[in-house]
């Protein structure tokens, strides 16, 4: 089973303060992006899958959506998301992305946000969901950048006066990653980017969009603490379409 | 023009003295998994994109490859080539990537090896390719990793005592980038993972594999000196077929 870390006391507390808890995708800085790589949504059937707070699953649902399942492993955030909306369309229900049981051949879009690399057993959970879609369907989702993830210790270092660089080692050596963010130990998958793509080539996806996610020179200028951001991707996003 | 850099004297003395140019495809430690990533080659017809000294020519013809057509930019290269067999189904020609023309319809490989990050114009590249491959013909290429190519300075730095790491900055920000390496001023093209994958579908390819290339474990405990390469991948590895 995933760890479930967003249902940590210490963790939910500081992930409902970040930018995109409190403002949801308007606070996520990578979403415009994200939202371009989308198919039309209208009358479509639409799951969410690590669905958090629901924002997306709102979002989908004033866009046209026919119905969105969110999912997700988190009873706190699910709760939220539950009183967040009395939409009969929009359906939560608790479930490890791990261990996905989904009709055959019935949503349009799987999206995923900022989910995929806290799973163990992503191939499963990919193989599943190709399944789920219908034929001509879309996968649309984001992960931390495995040039985040490679490193044994995540962090910025000088690398000469007043310049900071990512130091990528690592990078080939995929497992978890054990790192302190909101809370101490926190588990994360790392991957590299071949193997995202590889993984859902062999399923079955058709790969129609990569993008390597980092602030634009607007972004920056408005986020100076975002500057080194634009140095190395922090996320990946990807399109792919079930054959 | 891309520059010429492996008609430079010292450059091409380097070059030649490479282990990959004294042992051919057995000197590439990338070559068996780029080999594995081939398709058929018996009675096909082959382009060679940046063929140097033809040791790849020369190996698919015998493996069954009907034609060969080796295309370099470098005059010295392409005189040993020629003068390293006295194959007539191979053909050597001197051209400039950059500025292709092919018949269309006419090959069922092209291939390349550590060529394209040469490239300023690889889009206008890889459209003449696509023309001149068959339906359902293959694009399989090796090219520099761009986590290689990215930073402003090249070369490993000690993240903490003992420990080296690759510093990645200036990743998104694409272009030249000049090093020295064999020779001073080699200009190389910096791009995405994303944008080499982008452009080729955009092209219309469908990109079938990706390989961020490193020593295995084997390879390493022969050739110590390359346990840095195993911490972040030194080669981008793809193959694509045309719809």
């Amino acid at each position: 089973m995933t760890q479930n870390i967003y249902d940590d006391e210490g963790f939910f507390a500081g992930y409902s303060r970040l930018p995109r808890s409190v403002d949801g995708l308007d606070g996520a800085p990578e979403w415009p992006t994200l939202c371009a790589m989308l198919p039309e949504l209208s009358g479509r059937n639409v799951i969410d899958l690590g669905c958090g707070f629901g924002w997306f699953c709102r979002w989908a649902r004033r866009h046209g959506a026919a119905q969105v399942l969110g999912l997700d492993v988190s009873e706190k955030m699910l709760a939220r998301a539950r009183a967040d909306t009395d939409d009969p369309a929009i359906i939560y229900r608790r479930a490890d992305l791990e261990r996905l049981d989904l009709p055959a051949s019935s949503f349009d879009l799987a999206y995923s946000s900022l989910a995929l690399h806290y799973l163990g057993n992503l191939e499963g959970m990919l193989a599943v969901v190709h399944r789920a879609l219908v034929p001509g369907g879309w996968l649309v989702f984001s992960a931390e950048h495995p040039m985040m993830t490679a490193p044994a210790a995540q962090g910025w270092i000088e690398a000469d006066a007043g310049h900071q660089t990512w130091p990528v080692d690592n990078y080939l050596n995929e497992g978890p990653r054990t790192t302190d963010w909101l809370a101490k130990g926190v588990v994360k998958q790392h991957r590299t980017v071949a193997t995202y793509l590889n993984l859902l080539i062999r399923i079955g996806f058709t790969i129609m969009r990569v993008v390597e996610w980092g602030p634009s020179a607007e972004q920056v200028a408005a986020h100076p603490e975002w500057a080194n951001e634009a140095q190395r991707p922090p996320f990946l996003l990807v399109a792919a379409q079930r054959v």
